[in-house]
């Protein structure tokens, strides 16, 4: 097992999930993607998260997806899976059904459908971690659980060491940069990953380890590169790293027809199959892939932000 | 099989799931509300909804209740059951689980989790309803999913025989309004229930079929006999049996400490210990039950509206 | 003066202000309006409220409606009029410039732009209340002022004899219900007023004592009718009435590529004009009005519902 | 009059309005507050923002600031002021009062109160701009407003010469990025502030031309020093000085029971007064200022973060 003792840091992307036609799992697609990452050297791979389209598997698909990936990963980096769901009984079987893989952690996010407040909130963390010796994240996502996880909330519970993370995606960069305040005022008991990919250089100055992004999957050397000059120091390359990024960024914004993941998922999968690293871009359903004119601007943006002459190149290359 | 060819109207109480101290399904307090209910006079039986905590429970805790509340009821009324989780593949996966049990149709709400359009919705429940014979029930609870249903597509899915009818907990009385004179315009494809306890009367005025009110599991006698009232055009009866009704409402706000259900349905089940027919008022994890002096507030309501009087004659009786 | 001491209640009917091509009041359609109203006997007139567009004039602007209307009215029923600013010190000023004309009391919102909480909007009511001898009506309008006044607080307030009613346009009709029970159970020290015009039966149902309907511009008679038959407790009659007005209510969905007052003002200003009431269906900027095929769709929903032919028969007569 | 034919950029604060305990316009503590500016070195002043409490003055006391702030920074720096109102009309109207001022531009939210879409918000900016001669800076402050300002949106009035810039405060940092890119390619038509006083640095990364912070009311030098390591690219001199920024902010969390600008100005005034700067903290009715606890918190947090100490020294200095 890869589990190490020392934290998880630097470019973890929330992986794909690539689907066959008839909407399987993709194993070659899913083998070429995760190839594409280790090259574009990644720090460690987040399965079942959003991206992954986590909400829309049954179990047996999230058990599948989890032996793939652990099969191909296969301890070169370290994973971590999103053990998603409602309320704490049904994250904890999704813990025990996980347990056999290879992981380095589970994601967590606050109880949803039914409204909690804070109390709830914490006994929920609290009973999940006494489920499993494997570290967890909080993943604080109000778009999706419609909660904020409060920043003194999460910092108690690092203390108590209930959970060694926190993947941030509330869009609150001030919450953001609060937190990393604090977090290091007590002597940094949480790593603190964003998952906003066009402003990640903003969360580096305030505090951040490292980044979660999903469109790290379509240019994770590009975050690897924003990372490691972060490390350095070097923010004129962290600036032109995240410019470039932004840049990319604006396919999810050309399925002007759809809405959530199926625009913005939807967007990295056909990224991914336009570079040759997907056959396909379907999308779990109820949500259909994106098609005509779209595809159209997403592949000008491709080449205008460079990609598809790495890839035509024979694969991503440090530019 | 119960399963009628006329559609679900009248008092459908969402049923309450009662526990153990240790958190299990406690049958015999299960009898006694499913007496208490049919012996009120309810049309029907809502299991798994929200106020059945659905959201809390893992899928075999869900068979446990189904199994229980089929067997409870034994034919007596039609029950339907709620199929709710993030996404289609799941709903799906609960519909074809509950198969095997007496009932009289589903309850699917928006996806959640995810954010999606009006195109995933639509194809949704189009495919939960290709996955079964039974009806649909499409449930309109905005504070849960964060969708709210337009009452054009809910009209459509009724108009293609894919839902049967609607329960409203969008708390959008004119949305509601519309709906109701839509379906009429339309030739009444749609059976409309309103699961808002406090003003069913004016539901039924805009034109409502029945209720699915969470205090019906307090006080079913009450909403039947408002239902009937409504049917026979007796609106001061109406008014009258609504008014006592909101005033016996009032439980839900005395535990001020808490939200959501662990609030609402906290109330409700304090009530129904209180009156002899749980006993506790245990909440599924992580949420805790009411205590101290929310207890007493909560009792103190159920004395000023006449409800301990009733039960110790031995149980509800028509006042 | 008409100020009288028998509070305010009935049909209460928000004015619309009909300007000229060029942006003014028109004098001539602002008395066939009120004349469109009195002779639909309503009990008394909104002036600048939010369907007044009261939002969009300058102090020189509301001036001079309020001496329009209040001259020809000349006492025949109350007048109260808006007094709708950010924060105290304006709504103050809005007081003050009102006090000459013939008014029978003041309706003050919440604060709004800057976040206010519950200490800083009791404490804006009663310095309103302290500059004027004046009754002050409390509106309840969350979608403009983005916050919802809380039943104790109005309750409080009624009892301190800060304000004498409230225009409820929340939305929630579970808040009013409870605020009338409350209100009832304290002897009544508020009137209360619903605004919704498509649910006005309901809130009858739960203890309004009228309405202010921005739909009684152009069916004052409909919710008269509705008002009286309510008083009676002819409640199939109410329901009726409430029906035909919310296929009237219809015509605010017309407009899709509008929003707001630019749709619902627009599309009552665009009916009265249909009815030869208004001689245009201008807006106050930034707005612009209603053309094209809305208002072909307006017609016809006037004609479906009997509206017209009142009109061409010289004016709205009882059906 | 010191209108300058170059974009405003730099630190422009968003100028407090000391107030005597009566509530006037406390002179004497204004001309300390500016000379306090002047001497950190920002390079210009906002008058009349949401931190200068505009949403609660009267015209009356709106000029009165105006003059006292023109007469006070005697043209030293260029001063924009707020023209805040409701819709279109009183925007116009504060503009035309305010032109006999020395100011270099005027600062316009979207219109709110009466909900308006993009035609509206759209004609609105044309409908300011064509009343005066001056720059005009589009506010996007969707907490107050209740609507976000679209980044194509701004851009394109950026290119019709209708908005000279940004005062960003919609805390969507994810948009500004975009807006900032969009900006650049379009050969930046537009000066970007931003006015979220702990993601300052974040915002240069982004492409922010200079910063609009409440807090650079305490702390001027700070954000100077802020703004010149980031124009010459020493960004770890940057992070510094938003660290300690960002822990001298949380002043503004400690009035517990207060939300909004009682809150938030309140702290400013109180820490202010602390520093010997204003005579009082006194606040606009129906506010009442921060005492207490909260004012001991407040101090403990300038001495922590030295600024007591500048103040003791004679006022701030470079640290």
């Amino acid at each position: 097992m890869s589990t190490t003792s020392t934290p998880l840091t630097g470019v973890v992307p929330p992986l794909l999930t690539p689907l066959t036609p008839e909407g399987d799992v993709d194993l070659p697609s899913l083998e070429r993607l995760v190839g594409h990452l280790l090259e574009g050297g990644v720090d460690g791979i987040f399965a079942l998260g959003s991206s992954g389209e986590v909400a829309f598997w049954d179990d047996a698909r999230r058990e599948a997806v989890l032996e793939a990936v652990t099969g191909t990963v296969a301890g070169q980096v370290p994973v971590i899976a999103g053990v998603i769901d409602m309320q704490t009984d049904r994250v904890i079987q999704h813990v025990r059904a996980a347990e056999r893989f290879d992981l380095d952690g589970y994601v967590v996010t606050a109880p949803f459908y039914a409204i909690t407040g804070p109390q709830e909130i914490d006994a929920h963390f609290r009973a999940v971690a006494a489920a499993t010796e494997r570290p967890l994240w909080a993943y604080d996502i109000p778009v999706c659980v419609h909660a904020k996880l409060a920043p003194g909330q999460l910092l108690q519970l690092g203390r108590d060491g209930v959970i060694t993370g926190v993947k941030d995606s509330s869009g609150d960069d001030v919450g953001f940069r609060r937190l990393a305040a604090a977090n290091r005022a007590a002597g940094s008991p949480l790593t603190l990953l964003t998952g906003h990919e066009i402003v990640v250089d903003g969360a580096y100055l305030a505090g951040a380890d490292g980044s979660v992004p999903g469109l790290g999957n379509v240019d994770p050397a590009g975050y690897v590169r924003m990372h490691r000059a972060a490390r350095t120091g070097d923010w004129e390359q962290v600036r032109r790293e995240q410019d470039r990024l932004a840049a990319l960024f604006e396919i999810v914004f050309q399925p002007t027809d759809k809405v959530g993941p199926a625009a913005g998922v939807g967007a990295f999968k056909t990224a991914l199959r336009e570079l040759g690293i997907f056959s396909t871009n379907t999308m779990a359903a109820p949500m259909t892939p994106i098609e005509g004119e779209s595809v159209d601007r997403i592949r000008a943006i491709l080449e205008d932000t460079g990609m598809l002459e790495q890839a035509g190149a024979g694969g991503p290359a440090d530019v």
